[in-house]
């Protein structure tokens, strides 16, 4: 036993917005465009990992991207010179996007002549799991450098995604990171997840991982 | 000109919890205990930053911790180890603490014996820069595996923190992270912050992260 305490300080200020989330669906289905939920913590490799899966999947699909950030638009400067479409979100000074916000963003950025649209959440590993966005798909990015007890730490995050890509494996030697580990603690919340361990810096899993958007992507819009 | 549109999708659920941060100060103040709110990134640090800060101080000031978690207990565990007197609070999903929680917390830990008390909150560069929890100082940490851009994209962490500790620069030659160019966008958003670099893995800044913080804490309680 351990001799400290416990003190459960629960708030709820969660909305609900699943209705919402699930006509952002349907809109999507409609529309035949499908819409990927990119999640992680603040400079885990969001942007680097997907200029990578730009680069490995735009000539096959049409990819719009939409930038979500509190005031700045350095990441749509850099995706905007890979060519492919995209959109700056400001949240102001909100710390994740709900289904309403991203009906908005879809919108801005027009999904006509979209088949893949990749929503690059807030850097955050909190909050975003809370709401349904009304992706078809989520996908987060852990890296190597955060360590690998994460899952424990942030449980929601890894119960609600597809995917978890596992990034800068390329610095694996330098850091105390435990891949079975983080495996297990990841599966233990959600069986199902799918784990890629990859390196957006020198493209090590990209295939891997732009093999499985690949056909999900083709299963909703066909 | 760049070529995409900015959308601005501004929506404010944040409280004014300035009045009841500043009692909180009040009652610290009276009770001659200084807190200090310890922010980062999930994954940067804050742990085992906290630990050499204890090793570092405790023989000079009674020291007691809030862990501040969604719902794991790891970081309480880890920090008991070290002899502090610790608690842990669980936010029950919320991803920051506010000045309200802040109290809870300082009741559950009990202030009559502590003179240092540290906040360890919620890993998540976002929502904690939005609430002031009644602290004495605010620091924040950022590792170098997360990047020098992280001042531009979540300036207002780095507006409120009075230091900001740059952690894991054991591991600088293995990332394009550029002291400099980060010192830089740090200071012109808060041109007092205090630039520490440190590793808390091997000690690295340790005394003189500790030596600003007993200065600080001297200041307060005496």
């Amino acid at each position: 036993m351990e001799g400290f305490r416990v003190l459960e300080i629960k708030k709820s200020v969660f909305e609900n917005n699943d209705r919402e989330a699930d006509i952002v669906r349907q809109e999507l289905k409609r529309d035949k465009t499908f819409l990927l939920n990119l999640m992680s913590s603040p400079g885990s490799g969001k942007t680097t990992t997907l200029k990578a899966t730009i680069a490995a999947l735009k000539d096959e699909l049409r990819i719009g991207v939409m930038e979500a950030d509190i005031d700045s638009d350095v990441d749509a400067a850099t995706i905007e010179k890979t060519g492919a479409k995209v959109i700056q979100l400001h949240t102001g000074g909100m710390c994740h996007l709900d289904a309403g916000m991203t009906r908005q963003g879809l919108v801005g950025l027009g999904t006509d002549d979209v088949d893949l649209a990749i929503l690059e959440n807030v850097g955050n590993l909190v909050c975003p799991a809370e709401f349904d966005t009304g992706a078809v798909k989520n996908a987060m990015i852990l890296s190597v450098p955060e360590g690998h007890d994460k899952p424990l730490k942030y449980p929601l995050m890894f119960t609600i995604c597809d995917v978890l890509l596992i990034n800068k494996i390329d610095v694996m030697p330098y850091f105390d990171f435990d891949l079975e580990e983080c495996s297990r603690y990841a599966k233990k919340l959600n069986p199902n997840i799918k784990i890629i361990p990859i390196s957006a810096r020198n493209g090590d899993g990209i295939d891997e991982w732009a093999d499985w958007l690949r056909s999900e992507v083709n299963a909703w819009i066909r």
